[in-house]
């Protein structure tokens, strides 16, 4: 939306930058949050890397995509650094998103309490099922999925979440890119395509549950 | 549980490869299984990271940490390197699972179709309101907290899925522990402390909003 001619002044376009980096910078903020509320105003590569297992060279080159944000003798300072990494990760606004389906992992996610923080706030949630549309869950009004274009022109949503049966998210997700939604997270099942300009992320819960059962299926027991 | 004493045969102990290859192992996984469906009987690392936007040299890397897995000529076996990479992962096993809180979330958890593919089955359910203790919920019982000492004997249960309120997840996670729960994949979104000898994962579902918001802010128009 702003500045993209910009672009050019740092070191790397945002668009080559891997996928992993984008995903650290989400950690490191997290941990930024959490060093600030316990009280710390300057941290070292050294110790965010050594906080989440990754090397103070790790941080440092991630962060070398997007500039430069040590300074001599003082590390990073947290507030500062960031602010940096919401303007990078565009979470410096607030982003209306719209809900689409308002079943169990709809419901839960309408009251799901770590979006706020972030920048993101659930403001309009549609539906199909005539018992759903008309009631509010978490405050939200669920209306008619047929109102789509209507609802994103109204709130100026740019982003939407999917949590509708995987038999029916191809439809809605192009309905949703037809409609001028822009990035779409998909908890669906199912491998979505759409055109190149949706950014699209699916959620594979079964993912996390992965990375679990690889440690504890490999923990070296000590002791 | 099994043959701990022969990782010294593969390249790099499992402890020490780094979180982000795991996650890409499955992100390979899906993709392997993707070509299987389409009918494709062997890859190369070429194929398989250009799917995934990652380069030929970033998966010969990653899959270098556990073994050789190409064939001169051929390129990988799909069936094969399917094989290897759930043995990996822990998943050419079945994984009974407990989940801990019946909300919206653990609703929409028990009825989530992407987990027993991939070696995951949610067997028992927990809570403590007393209206959700003794129903079931996608056939699955809902039984007491206070059962779980049992119930995790009963199943044979190692891993945990939490999905209670913030406040609870603290002292919900130290109960798992006692219990001998091994693995949590935690949904509350509050970063948990846990003794070493359970594998923690915290699921932030902020993090996959940031990572198409990122995509979108930082869009290059084209055209």
């Amino acid at each position: 939306m702003t500045n993209e001619r910009d672009k050019r002044k740092t070191p790397q376009t945002p668009s080559a930058v891997p996928t992993a980096v984008v995903e650290r910078l989400s950690l490191y903020l997290r941990e930024l949050l959490h060093l600030v509320r316990s009280g710390k105003e300057t941290t070292s590569s050294n110790e965010l890397g050594g906080r989440l297992g990754f090397s103070d060279a790790q941080v440092r080159k991630d962060l070398a995509h997007f500039g430069q944000f040590g300074h001599p003798g003082i590390g990073y300072r947290c507030e500062a650094l960031i602010a940096a990494i919401r303007a990078i990760l565009g979470t410096d606004r607030r982003w209306p998103v719209l809900l689409v389906g308002v079943g169990n992992l709809g419901r839960a996610l309408l009251g799901y309490k770590g979006f706020v923080p972030q920048g993101f706030e659930l403001v309009a949630a549609v539906d199909i099922t005539a018992d759903k549309v008309g009631t509010r869950v978490e405050h939200i009004p669920v209306e008619h999925f047929d109102l789509l274009e209507k609802i994103i022109d109204r709130e100026g949503i740019r982003l939407g979440i999917l949590a509708v049966p995987a038999a029916a998210a191809q439809v809605v997700a192009d309905r949703l890119a037809a409609a001028g939604i822009e990035g779409i997270v998909n908890f669906a099942p199912v491998t979505l395509s759409l055109p190149e300009n949706v950014s699209l992320l699916g959620v594979d819960l079964a993912m996390q549950l992965e990375q679990v059962s690889f440690s504890v299926a490999n923990r070296q027991r000590s002791g």
